[in-house]
């Protein structure tokens, strides 16, 4: 059965695997010390422009926000997020286990909104910095968001802007990052974002590796002994190698962004064709996931032959259903699912 | 430049990286949820011979120690570990910052002894038993231990005498399991190991896989929903075929311990290199992990041609020096490193 | 000048400093093994008419929420609150501290809604008990609330039954139980609560002692080694007889009720002085917390005399003033109080 | 029955109470806003010679160093204490639930001494300075130490000096302060002290208080926003004014100190009669608690006659035998204790 589930059900894209079978016999050092893992680290500098950055791998996306939220903040200060973000809804408190509160607000659309944002820090500064309530110390966004939504450059230009004038560490969450820089609508590049956080992750496991994530720290400002952190939150492998090696691939001859550019193209016939079929969307999504809204009766017909999320009820009659492509899609895969309705 | 560093610095096993590829293409359900993670628990329980058992797969072996540990401790309680225990010194005190005490109590050998254990357990129901101080809710022993030495049948079930008397459970650290079992001194098996202890966990990222470790809880004794556990702290791979495949290939046709053999009869030649050149060691190994005393002058002159441990010092004049097989181990390897000395 | 600002601003009743005078001299046992603390237990379990209930004394509220909560929840668990809940906004994320998310939902008139609850727990179950969410393992509410407001009897239990239904823990803050129950409308007693949540705490400190809060467990259902916890959290007195002849003495005599009969009767008095001057109120509170509405210029005219809290705004012109009364109030304060307007 | 158990088994000094008696109508502001726990703050800063000093009040001696230690600590840095140190042993691990580890090295005379510091220390930096091991951030000692004996001036600077020299935090916990200053053997004052480690505490509940603890940190070195870190550790009282007016009545006048020496002159008295009578002390100590090794049957038979703690035992028919001597011990009790040998 073809599936859309997400973007995480296949392997690795076959350049990542060819090089890990090429270099599988070799002998390296260990943890972070390996020269694919110093080489992968130097280029993603290159790509976001960033003398100044420091990169870290980690294994997975929950890992990678619980560690990097973790060692920024104060033990008093918590991490403003949307209702929606992914670390309020769908990380098992890994936040809160590290001792943290997330401030959930209101998101718009999926994003939040600088004026949202200064709005509550306004309240925040107004009526609850006594030492009572939790500080916040942490801004958390996803980019591409929870919804498929992007930011554009202004956006995160303004976001930004209120973070720095109210002392808020700004921490984009990039699990689909490609995704969403190779939509058609974002104008927002590494370099540039780069520029508009202090740190974000480029997500690898989502994006044709077998896993990891590149965490960037953009301007000296990584923590003292991140490694030591990493390896105190279990977030270290021992084969370092092994996440040095894929985004060292990834990062070669634009790789990333190539299989990035693939997956949207894919999304967007998907989307042609659901619109085309008629069917409406609960969001207006530019990158890989597409939210459809399908007939309760239909989703349960077409549940027999493809595989996609059920995210949620649009009304009685109605479900919000997720169709997700990826690096790995196919264009047999988009015929498959286009023959359900012949 | 020849590498006895340790059994971390190869890639997989040929027969585990055959196998990612040949399921590459393969769309698979996520987290635990894929037919790969499926079978190699299946495995792994008949390897066991025990149907109550419980499996789950973790990434690396800190997360795994943090993670097991503080599912099973009430939060009051501390794990009992020896002085040189890996969670006493070499994790960077991911236990702790879960919340428990790592209570060090003297080793002989690199080893716990039950009548150690016991006679802490009686000090402390005389003098400590009042809500004051950690209760011990829990003893971590190593299989091989850090130090190469393993634990005997008739030792295992001493100590596991001891933790049923007590109320505490008995966590057997596998990161190197194989080894230690296919050790020639060796006279526990995985199926008497599930019936004497609690929990233990088979190591896969020193014993040939790219990363994964297997927990097995013995006896219907996983704690409730261990994936949301997991999730929290950052340990479940959204890939999670990943480690499924591998231990699936790993527990095919007992390729597991036919690498782990092949890792102890290279250490076995190596250690009998080293006696015959008049070498001392420190401690009497019978596994992969070999402690030679060596004078500081030559120590300094064979680190130019073979990488290995410095361990610590012996005395003024003397360092001890771990050299460490692994199934990656060739008997070329082996040749180069006697080399050194013509 | 003469203050309303809170009902912890004056030092212990009389009869409380009294008694602990009387006693001063004497030596007696330790942390909770003294007889002043036994009597107070079974003092208050009498008046629970409760022979199951387990009591222990804590200092403060916040410690009191932070212990109980994490003493009684698993780690991937967390508590349920409404938006306004003081777990929530003024705790300085004391909960999130030990582990634990507080999940936020809407509430009414201060209030948790026993629908509002099955709600949130039907689209748990159907959408987010996947081990990726976290799990809600209990439910705080405060009664009163920290609006004023209080449940009847009829709201409580409606909130329990959806409780038990979905194995939920039901907390009850009672940081100002005394004054909750002493309300003209409120049809809970003390038997009552215990019957119907699992645990609650009668407040000490805002209730006529110096300090301390007394936790009932109300069916056999306390931690084993609380007093364990209690000490890891930083939450046992050394010299326990503090808070244990501060309950003795609240709990003899009827006392605790009279003196937050006193607070009822002395807030009523105020609530009808600005009623009948016209103010309208931010909601209608049957307790000893008035929240009125005034405009902002008279705010700033009347705080040259007296002494209450800026709530917050409730609209641009005019402030939410929160006036508390307590057992300490005297109708010479409140005949002061009333001058301010002649 | 007379009891020489502890020192927190007395209520609080007569003049202490009479102030609380005093004040108790006082309406006050609340937490740390009160003007008692201004003028105490101010007093102990004066007693310090401490203008750069910040002082904070919290509840008990367990919660402060949980408090403290935490707050000044990264979140990959333990403590180093002595095996005997109380937050090892003794306050059911409050540290560790704040996610630190405590490193136990050999203490001698219930001391740590600056060579065995500097040994851990560059044993430390030599091989375990990798990311792998818990980075030493903080040293933990107590004055006096819990077996009573106390550094001099000449010791503390010398493992001040360490301390400095490897960049760790120096703190001193002084449950006991007084009882250690006022020993006849003791040069180290309240100023030396400031200018010798970077936070201490002085110890009520054990020298006179009901409860009570008073924070000091020495050089500008305070956490930013330490009442909120208070807050989210159940840390703060909400009628702060309670500690503050007894700190305030303590330092008023040398009464800390008066009250210090008559527990010494009490304790040298008690010791002078032990060993007279032909009694060996278990450690000599020159402050309020006293070791004496008494045979199993006689501890048996005065055991009827007065209270005190069995420390341990000697050897197979000795016990270690704690008589504690405070501010409240009085002659008569001491010829109380005399007679039991008549």
């Amino acid at each position: 059965m073809i599936s859309f589930e997400c973007d995480y059900n296949n392997g690795a894209h076959p350049e990542v695997l060819k090089r890990l079978i090429e270099t599988n016999n070799e002998q390296t050092l260990c943890y972070d010390k390996d020269c694919y893992t110093k080489s992968a680290k130097d280029k993603i500098k290159l790509a976001c422009d960033d003398d100044q950055a420091d990169v870290f791998f980690l294994t997975s996306g929950t890992q990678t926000n619980a560690t990097v939220i973790s060692s920024l903040l104060k033990s008093y200060e918590g991490v403003i997020a949307i209702n929606s973000g992914h670390i309020n809804v769908h990380e098992s408190g890994a936040v809160e286990y590290t001792g943290h509160k997330v401030i959930a607000i209101e998101g718009k659309n999926g994003k939040m909104e600088a004026k949202a944002l200064r709005s509550y820090m306004e309240d925040f500064t107004a009526n609850y910095n006594d030492g009572h309530s939790v500080y916040p110390g942490m801004v958390y966004i996803s980019l591409p968001t929870e919804l498929g939504t992007i930011y554009n450059a202004k956006e995160l230009e303004l976001l930004y802007n209120v973070c720095r004038e109210y002392d808020l560490i700004l921490y984009v969450d990039g699990a689909r990052l490609g995704y969403g820089m190779m939509s058609q609508e974002c104008d927002i590049t590494l370099p540039f974002l780069s520029k508009h956080c202090d740190v974000f992750y480029i997500g690898g496991t989502k994006q044709g590796a077998l896993c990891g994530e590149a965490v960037v720290f953009t301007h000296n400002n990584a923590p003292k002994n991140f490694i030591a952190i990493q390896k105190q939150h279990g977030a270290l492998l021992a084969k370092g190698r092994l996440i040095g090696i894929q985004f060292d691939t990834l990062f070669t001859d634009n790789l990333y962004f190539d299989l990035s550019r693939h997956a949207i193209n894919m999304a967007m016939k998907m989307k042609k064709m659901f619109a085309e079929k008629g069917y409406k969307f609960f969001i207006d999504s530019p990158t890989n996931q597409q939210f459809i809204i399908i007939n309760n009766d239909e989703v349960e017909r077409i549940s027999q032959k493809v595989i996609f999320t059920h995210w949620g009820p649009a009304d009685q009659n109605n479900t919000i259903c997720r169709f997700v492509t990826s690096w790995a899609t196919t264009e047999e895969s988009l015929k498959e699912l286009e023959k359900i309705w012949e």
